[in-house]
C-alpha cells in the first residue's frame, strides 16, 4: 500500500445471486483514529475486489464485510507519486501541493475504436503537450461517429434491453486499463458519465438505472487518483433529463466517491449551476474566452473552457476554427487563469477524428499549445485575472459629475449593449501579485502598444510570438509604463518577470 | 433650374445688424399646386444666398422676402443626376429609383486639413471603393490629432468664446467645395454635426448656441442632395447633453431640413434609439456584425456598421484590427442585407492616419471591398438576411415534446449566455427572393460546406475567395442541399443565382 495509489484486494466468492453490480460488499480501512469506508465490487467470474485510495501514509488495518468477509493489516509508504488533482481557489493543484495547469484535449469516444487507433491516440498523446482528456464511458454516436463498439458497459437481458446489473467485466477491464494507462503518462481522464449522442439507450436509461450504473461505476474507479468527473457532456441536451434529475445524479455521485474527484457538468448552451457545493470547477462550453474572470468571480472556482470549439475543417462551426485561432482561444484564456481544451476536426474519409476517435494530430495548434503550456509551467504561481490599469493614461477623471454621467451611461446599457461591448474590448491579462505579468494581445494587430507595470519593482519584459514561438526579451530593467514595439500582427503577448 | 441638383440664388444687400445666422430671409418655390419654403443664409461681403432643390422638374416661380425681396420664374429641366439617397425599408436608394449601396469609409476631420492632405485624400478616394464619408463639421482633438485647423465654423467674440452668430463664411465655403467635390465623385458626405473630441469648446455649446449653428448649417447645406445628416459621432460620451437634449437636436435638425436628408445618431456605448420616426437608419457602432437581421426586424429601417473597427496597428483595441478582419466584417454584414463603414489606423510618424487626417490608403481591404462592392452592386435587388434552412439535416422534431423541450431550454438561457452563443452560431447569409442565395462562411474554415437551396429552382453556384477575390463556378444547376468541397481556409464566400 502506498499514499496516492491505489491499494487492490481481490477475493474469489460466489457470483451474486441477483444484481451483480449493487453488491453487499464493504470494507473499512483504519489509519489511527481515522476510518474510510468504501464499497467494493464483482469482477465477474467468483471474484470479487476491494480499490482503496490512501490519501496518509502509516500503518492500516482493514476488514471487508459481506458477500466476502476478511481482514488484514497494511503498512501505507509515503508517497512516491503527487496524488490526486484537487481545485484550490481558482486554480488546481494536486494533494502533494505542486500545481496542475490543465491542458486537455477531447477524445469522446477514445475507449471505443479498434486496439489499432487506440494505440495510435496513445502514441499520439505521448507527444503531445496534453495532460487531460475528455472521454466518455458510453459510445458515441454522431456525424463522423458511426462505428459501433466492440464492448458495452452492461450485458443485455433477453429482451435486448440493457440491464445494468450485469456490468460487462471485459468493458470495465479495458476502460479501467485507458484510464490508468493515461494516468501513468501524467493524463488526467475527465471522465464523461452521460452524454446525448447515443443510439443504444444509454442516454434515456430510467433514473434507477442510471444509478445502479453510477454505483457500479464508483466502486471500481473511485480509487484510481487520475479521473475527474463529468456529469455529461452537454448535459442541457439530453431531453430526458430535467435538471433536478441532474442534481440527484450530481449528488449521488458526491455521496459515493469516498476521495472527492473533481466533478462538473458540461453544457451545451445553458452552463450548469457552478455555484452548488458539491461542484468543484467551472467546465464550460463557449468561446468567449473573456468570460475567465467573471466566472472565477462569481464562483470562486477554476475556469475550464471545455470546448472553445475546435481545429479543423468540417461542416459544423464548432468544428472549423483555424489552428491560430485554437491557439488564440488557449492563451486568451490561459493569462487571466483560466484553462482550455482542444479539440481536433479535420475531415477524413476514413472517418478517424481525433475529437472523436483519436488516432492521429494532425493541427498545428498542438505544438503552440505545448509552448504555452512551457511559459505556463515556470511562472512562480497560479495566474489570476488582472485588470491593467489602461485609464491611468486618460489622467484623473475632472471632478466635475463626468465620472457619475459616465457610470450612469454604463449602467443605462441594455444586456446586448453590454456583452457585445465585452466581445469588442475585452483585454486577456494575468498576474501573479506583483511578481509577474502577463498580458495577450489576442487579435489585435498593433506596432505600438504598452504594459502598465507597478512603478515600485523592476521587470523583465519579454515579447512573445504565440505563432512563432519565439520569446524575445525586450527590456531587462522596467518600470511603470512601457512602451512596446510590436510586429503590428495578431497573436503577440507580453511576460512582464519581476527582477530584484 | 435642374431636377435633383442645388438651385442658387444670390443677392447684394447690407448685411446684418445683429446675428449673421439667423437672418430674417425666405423664399418660397411653387410648382404647380406645391409650395416649398425655405430659409436663405447671409453669405458675407454684403451678400445673401437662396439654395433651393427641386425634386419635381416644371416651371417654377419662386419669391425671396425678408432682407432682401426678389422674385422670378424657373423652368426645372428633368433631372440628370439620380438624386438624394432615401432609406426604403431596409435598404437605399436614389430619388430616381437606383439601388445605392453604401461603401463608406472614416476621414473624421478630412475638412480640416492642409490643402496638400487634402488633395492626396481626394486622390485616394478616387481609386477607392468608397461612396460614402463620414466626416466632421467640428475639428478633431485626439490621439494622433493635435493639429489646429486654419478654419473653424464661426468668429470669435472679443472675450475669445465662440460667436455663432458670425459664421466663419470661409470656413463654410471650404466645408461646401469639399461636400460638393465629394458629391461629383459620387460619394456621399455622412456629416458629423458633433462629436466629443474637441479642444475648442464646440462640444459644450449650450442649446441655445447649438441650434444657431444647426439653424445656418442647415440653410447652407440642405439644398445640397449628397448630404447625410449624423446628429453626432459618439453622441453617448459627449457628457454635457442628455437624451432629451439630443432629441431636441434631432427634432430641429427634421423640422428645419426642408428634404429631409438621412438622419441618424452613432453611439460610443449605447444605441441611439432608432425606432424615433425621424432617424432614418440604424448607424451603429459595433464588430457585432451578426446584428444585422435583428436590427433589421426591430426597426425595420436601413442598418449601417458605421464603426466596426479599423485595419491598423495602433494601441488602441478599435484600431488594430488586420486587413482580413475589416474585408470579413464587411462580408458579415453585407451579406445579409446591411452595411460596413471602413476606417484606416497605421500608425504614422508624421500622425497622418487615414481615419482621422485621410492622405494615402496604405491598407489591403480596400481592394476587397471593391470587389465585395462589385458583387453586390451587381445583385438585382437589395439583399435581406436569409435563415438558411439548416435545421433540416436533422431531419423532422420527433412528435414527442423535444421541440417544446429544446425551446424552454433556449428560453432558460440567461442574457448572457443566449448573446455569446449568437457570437458562436451567427450565420451569415442573404437573399432577393428565391433569385439569389449569398452565404458567407466567416472565420470558419470548411474543407465540406453545404448550401441549402430551394428545392424548385436551379441555381448556378459560385464559391467566393474574399480574400484572394476570386469567383469559381462550382455548379451549373443545383437545387436544394449541395454540397461544396471547399480550400479549408476563413473568408470563403457562396453565391446561388437562379437561372431559368
Amino acid at each position: 500500500m502506498r499514499q496516492y495509489e491505489t491499494f487492490k484486494l481481490k477475493f474469489k466468492g460466489a457470483a451474486p445471486e441477483s444484481s451483480q453490480a449493487a453488491v453487499n460488499l464493504e470494507a473499512a480501512f483504519t489509519v489511527g483514529e481515522e476510518t474510510v469506508k468504501v464499497k467494493g465490487f464483482y469482477a465477474g467470474d467468483e471474484s470479487y475486489a476491494v480499490r482503496f485510495y490512501p490519501v496518509k501514509p502509516g500503518c492500516y488495518t482493514w476488514k471487508v464485510t459481506g458477500a466476502v468477509e476478511a481482514e488484514g493489516k497494511e503498512v501505507c509508504d509515503a508517497a512516491v507519486y503527487p496524488g490526486m488533482v484537487k481545485a484550490e481557489e481558482t486554480h488546481f493543484a494536486y494533494e502533494n501541493g505542486e500545481p496542475f495547469y490543465p491542458f486537455g484535449t477531447t477524445v469522446y469516444a477514445l475507449a471505443h475504436q479498434s486496439e489499432e487507433i487506440i494505440e495510435q491516440t496513445f502514441a499520439s498523446l505521448e507527444k503531445s503537450p496534453f495532460n487531460k482528456v475528455r472521454h466518455c464511458i458510453f459510445p458515441k454516436h454522431y456525424s463522423y461517429n458511426h462505428n459501433d463498439p466492440e464492448l458495452y458497459p452492461f450485458e443485455k437481458k433477453e429482451d435486448g434491453s440493457w440491464d445494468v446489473h450485469r456490468p460487462c467485466f471485459a468493458y470495465w477491464d479495458h476502460m479501467e486499463s485507458i484510464i490508468r494507462r493515461l494516468g501513468e503518462m501524467g493524463i488526467e481522464s475527465d471522465l464523461i458519465l452521460f452524454h446525448p449522442y447515443d443510439n443504444w439507450g444509454f442516454a434515456t436509461m430510467s433514473m434507477e438505472e442510471n444509478l445502479v450504473y453510477l454505483d457500479y461505476l464508483l466502486r471500481r474507479l473511485s480509487a484510481i487518483p487520475y479521473i475527474w468527473w463529468s456529469l455529461a457532456n452537454e448535459y442541457d441536451i439530453m431531453f430526458s433529463r430535467t435538471k433536478e434529475d441532474w442534481y440527484v445524479i450530481e449528488d449521488y455521485v458526491a455521496a459515493n466517491d469516498p476521495y472527492h474527484h473533481l466533478l462538473s457538468n458540461h453544457n451545451c448552451m445553458k452552463f450548469y449551476d457552478f455555484s452548488r457545493p458539491n461542484i468543484t470547477h467551472c467546465c464550460i462550453q463557449t468561446p468567449a474566452m473573456h468570460l475567465t474572470g467573471a466566472m472565477m468571480e462569481r464562483y470562486g472556482k477554476p475556469v475550464v473552457f471545455d470546448e472553445c470549439e475546435y481545429e479543423g475543417d468540417i461542416e459544423f462551426n464548432w468544428g472549423n476554427i483555424s489552428a491560430f485561432e485554437m491557439v488564440n482561444r488557449f492563451w486568451k484564456g490561459c493569462v487571466a487563469g483560466g484553462y482550455a481544451t482542444h479539440g481536433e476536426t479535420f475531415w477524413s474519409e476514413d472517418e478517424v477524428l481525433w475529437w472523436a476517435k483519436g488516432g492521429v494530430l494532425k493541427g498545428e495548434s498542438p505544438q503552440r499549445i505545448a509552448f504555452l503550456r512551457d511559459i505556463i509551467s515556470e511562472l512562480p504561481g497560479a495566474l489570476k485575472p488582472w485588470q491593467e490599469p489602461i485609464y491611468e493614461d486618460y489622467g484623473e477623471m475632472p471632478d466635475n459629475g463626468t465620472f457619475e454621467i459616465f457610470m450612469a451611461l454604463r449602467a443605462s446599457l441594455t444586456e446586448e449593449e453590454r456583452i457585445n461591448l465585452e466581445w469588442k474590448d475585452a483585454q486577456y491579462a494575468g498576474h501573479i501579485e506583483d511578481e509577474v505579468f502577463l498580458k495577450y494581445l489576442g487579435n489585435q494587430c498593433c506596432s505600438v502598444s504598452a504594459i502598465r507595470l507597478p512603478k515600485d519593482h523592476t521587470y523583465k519584459v519579454e515579447v512573445i510570438d504565440v505563432w512563432e514561438m519565439t520569446r524575445t526579451t525586450v527590456y531587462e530593467e522596467a518600470k511603470g509604463k512601457t512602451m512596446l514595439k510590436l510586429p503590428g500582427k495578431a497573436g503577440m503577448a507580453v511576460l512582464a518577470t519581476r527582477v530584484e
